[in-house]
């Protein structure tokens, strides 16, 4: 897969793309991800990449042609193009997997107040990664790139994302290592008895237990299993 | 306001912290953010911070001592501290306005298959900024600091914050700058009449428009007022 980030601040993802899992994927030619500066495509004598708004108001907005001709430049036969942007489509695991299945992902981030509207005639989409503000689109595209990226098959080993939050729409399971008492806190008892279908059920039912407790929007519309429900009809039953 | 972030990854920080409005928010004072390396509290003779999870499974678990033996090093009489993770707050902007309220904001991030439980005990609570998973804590982090900061006095020009995207619950209007005609694509005549109350009128408009159109969720639990429902009544009818 190839992700390609069209930026002006390409310095911003150094550390990003040097650090850990998106290094190691991208040595191990899982992904091939690249910055381009969206300056480099400026036609404008003086390199301005923004200008004020039409209509008046604060701040400057990202012109359309460097951005427009950074975009023709890079896409290609298999690429989809997507603005970083608060009305995009808000990134879930769902959204992640959809993503992870393109061969090619070009990732547009705006700085200032916004890019000019009629940047999004040339893009295939939007998206956002959270009801927030933030000061540019950089830090959306690498969350959208993280995200992706350890989904790729040999990112990462494959058994260790199946018990992941939001994998299965529910909350991990609560984890411990050594050693079983710390200041006081220890761990559960079960998980040091080396009974394998007990650590199977303890994990299934407090992974419920703290979707119940912290995310229990994520409960409504999930259908359960019928050893779910008997486990959460035994939490119900212990927290009355 | 000060932001410690506990991380084995500090140099992931560098672009984030030297680029753009982070950077001039702290030389102007606004904020302090430092980042400290979780792996410099280890009294581990080997220096390492993890090890495998009681009761089996793939991948590795932050261990306790390191991560809360630093986070007493830092926390202050004023500090409220946070850990990354899936389970905590979403963050919306709401969140970042009362997060921004803090005097001292201790940001943790996990890495691996994530933290031992019983770290929990030693913290204030625990945000997430989004339903979707990242191979750490520390793209959370940044995202945290860069929507508090931003909302900082000081941080950038006060009245370009208003009319940004989720501030009165609504995503922004759509913005335009020169040139008029690009590539065929035109600005609505009404941002080039200088007219300024029908220039208001077609923003807020517009704005009501896309809410509807991409995020109808946000006007759901929304009070509008006359002005507001008059325009989206207009919309409703021209969209028939």
């Amino acid at each position: 897969m190839k992700i390609t980030i069209l930026t002006l601040f390409p310095e911003m993802y150094e550390g990003f793309l040097t650090t850990s899992i998106i290094s190691r994927a991208q040595k191990k030619g899982v992904v091939d991800i690249e910055t381009i500066n969206i300056r480099d495509y400026t036609l404008n004598k003086h390199r301005s990449v923004d200008d004020t708004p039409y209509g008046g108001g604060q701040g400057m907005v990202m012109a359309c042609q460097p951005v427009v001709d950074a975009l023709q430049a890079v896409k290609t036969a298999g690429s989809r193009s997507f603005l970083m942007a608060p009305f995009g489509t808000v990134l879930n695991q769902k959204v992640v997997r959809q993503l992870a299945k393109e061969e090619h992902l070009i990732l547009i981030c705006g700085h200032y107040e916004g890019l000019d509207q009629r940047i999004e005639n040339f893009v295939d989409g939007a998206l956002s990664i959270g009801d927030y503000i933030l000061t540019g689109g950089e830090l959306a595209s690498m969350v959208i790139t993280d995200a992706v990226t350890r989904t790729l098959e040999g990112a990462i080993v494959e058994a260790s994302q199946l018990d992941e939050s939001f994998e299965n729409d529910l909350l991990e399971y609560p984890q411990y290592t050594k050693p079983d008492n710390f200041r006081g806190y220890t761990v559960p008892e079960v998980l040091l008895s080396g009974h394998h279908k007990n650590i199977e059920r303890f994990r299934l039912k407090e992974s419920l237990r703290r979707t119940r407790r912290f995310r229990p929007d994520l409960l409504q519309d999930r259908p359960l299993s019928e050893k779910e429900a008997q486990l959460l009809q035994e939490i119900i039953e212990e927290e009355k």
